[in-house]
């Protein structure tokens, strides 16, 4: 079997004082780091040791770009008008690229982050913005499968991958189960793993209702920012590993 | 007669609707741009389009990187760690430089700005953090002849370049007059262009007192932010351009 | 001719060493300042400098409250959870308040700033919050006619104000002509003035196609961020005066 | 035995998303809250709901104010000017007040932040920033016994209370063992409790070396933000109610 896939998280989002995600230990599962680029998250000396570490283990770097929103943690959306919305996500991507750069490695894709990567599902100008960004920037992109945001990078001739969630309840549809509804969350670390073995295996997602969903995504989204999160996205690693499943970086 | 001089200002300091200097004028005359970074002033879209009209001018783009401190514009002294400020430098560089790539350009230069600028004049720690920034970044260093800052640049192996300022008054030493002494201003834009052309021609800046002082500065300070700031810049330029001063980056 | 008006206008909108509206010139004409809080513009010494000039004048204090948003100078919506959006202007609220007060007088009113004004005309949940925040704070609001503010301000039990712009052109349905159209503005100061002057004697504002519109506007909004705000500002006062309209606060 | 006690302790120092002091357990413990007003930590929705859960249990509220400095925590030195300093504790006292009022309760009193804290023991324009802000406020002053700050204060009229360290060791001259040597911190908790105990009944510390130094403190301060910091204070706020110390605000 020569199933591969890309195992990535959010990392660098604490600020200054404050810490939220346990970077130093998802660095040794993920294969691909969603850096917080200081908008939402991830001061600069953060994002510096981050990076420094991520290339010490081979982990890819990705830039993680937010709405200008510390207080909101880029939760909240905003009404940014496109081309400034784009200046600001490139300003990101310059001041990770330094940090990657200087710990000799490279930023290699571009995510966006919480209220912007739901935006962008369905809002063609916020789409269209972070496409510029990324065609400028010279970056993939990573996203939503079925997004706005992935059809018009592959418009503009963009590399893009697609992410399916670890630990998320997927519609016949293929959407997420809202969180206030039942299956919204998968029930234990086993399902979390069975779900990344069918996908790295088969490209397939098994919905709610057992339906099979084709879903050619090259990377599974494992959340770092809950109790718990890096014992359950160390044996989500270690069981795909045993089941022999190559853990990867897409970029 | 073959003298040749730098002239830098300080743009892109507006923030979101707030602007303060003329950048589109200021980069018709100086052939240096300290750009801000976001720091003390200059958000991303500001630095886009400052980076985009230097590049189109041939204005050598440099990174004017400062304290976090908007509402103080940079001028208050930050007592930072200096690992903390040398992340903090670098984030600001890698962000300009986006912008500068992006126009076709790059970041030539560093330049500590506002209290930063002073402090280095003096403080050991953060002059060496600043070192430590422009060392990582790879970028030559502009600052006052004489300070902390560049004797460490030197020391460290850096290319550094030093500025006299175009309208100050000098003290015999090499110092600068205090503002609230007679002679801190020079009396009229005649007197800068005396400044300039002696500097550019034969090396010196003639002091409050008559003294000729040897300052090997290949660059001349404009201050861009004050009423009559791009009117005076623009006769200094001329009249230099007059005398047979060539103007040309130092970069 | 009995005829009362007020008039307002946005104040304290520098930050730090950047400037917008004259603060001075505008306190001589203005009856009511609705004076920024800090999260769009504003910074502290300047709200202190305001609060303390408009107290002197006789000016009434007014609590311009905004989103989080210096870079997109609070007109980008932003897509707050309510409480938080509540807590967001009473932190707001609060600190004018220790300005006022300190200057022997206090804040008489909230208004909404830029995006969120425009949210609240419509946006229900929005709305709620800012009326939240009156009725904790207990403020009267000051807003748009027949927006969903006023209307829930109302059933909260509020005091309301109702507000007209001075310069912008209104449909026959008592909407803004779009600023894309034209009519959008009015022509000439001339034209202000005579709408001024309607709306005080007799309660109407005439719309582009003639269509005397009957509105209950205790206050005219003029804009003083723009060139030539403080002449045509004074001209509309005086010309009102002369017109036998008292120019006195609503609050 | 009659001897009493304030504790006090740092709140509401997450900001967002983050979260640093468990302020509902500390609450429960504390009979002074030092509240973050927002500028190094302390964002208006955690303010809000802090003075709530204070007023509930009869905790009084101070002003904790700072520099502007999210990114480092109020940890660093700013050199502001005062009257700007003044103006920028002001307005965290105001957004403060306004959450206390609304809960029912009020700021009774004004303790700096970090760097702050440490500038206004010996640093005299800004100590009478402080000063100046607090009298304009109409606030006692929590600080340094011997500081320049308290000094500042009785001169101004104010109200002044001292405090001293729960966990800190001290000097035979009633100064801090620095943090570099030996003695710096207590040794365990029934430390804390015995220094506790010895202050509220004797009104003396006991210096690394035995020497029994008078202080009157009216109250200790409590770290809330070190593992196990409310499981200590828990601890040594039992034992002195076991030791017949009346544990109770000082303001």
């Amino acid at each position: 079997m020569s199933a591969t896939l890309d195992l990535n998280a959010d990392l660098a989002e604490g600020f200054g004082i404050w810490s939220l995600t346990d970077d130093d230990a998802l660095l040794d599962v993920v294969t691909s780091a969603n850096v917080a680029c200081g908008f939402h998250a991830g001061e600069p000396a953060t994002m510096r040791r981050v990076c420094a570490q991520a290339v010490e283990r081979g982990v890819v770097i990705g830039a993680q770009v937010s709405y200008r929103d510390l207080a909101g943690f880029g939760r909240r959306f905003v009404d940014a008008d496109p081309a400034e919305l784009t200046a600001e996500l490139l300003y990101q991507v310059g001041a990770l690229r330094e940090f990657a750069r200087i710990a000799g490695g490279e930023v290699a894709y571009l995510k966006p982050h919480g209220a912007l990567y739901n935006a962008v599902v369905h809002h063609d100008a916020q789409a269209r913005a972070v496409v510029e960004a990324a065609r400028q920037a010279g970056l993939p992109v990573l996203g939503l499968p079925g997004s706005r945001l992935l059809a018009l990078a592959v418009e503009a001739g963009l590399t893009t991958h697609a992410e399916a969630f670890g630990d998320r309840g997927y519609t016949p549809d293929g959407t997420l189960v809202p969180r206030s509804e039942p299956g919204a969350l998968l029930p234990d670390t086993d399902a979390v793993v069975e779900r990344a073995r069918r996908l790295a295996a088969d490209g397939v997602i098994v919905a709610v209702d057992g339906t099979e969903l084709p879903m050619a995504a090259a990377s599974l989204c494992l959340h770092g920012d809950s109790p718990g999160a890096v014992a359950s996205a160390r044996r989500v690693a270690h069981a795909l590993r045993e089941a022999g499943v190559t853990l990867a970086p897409f970029a």
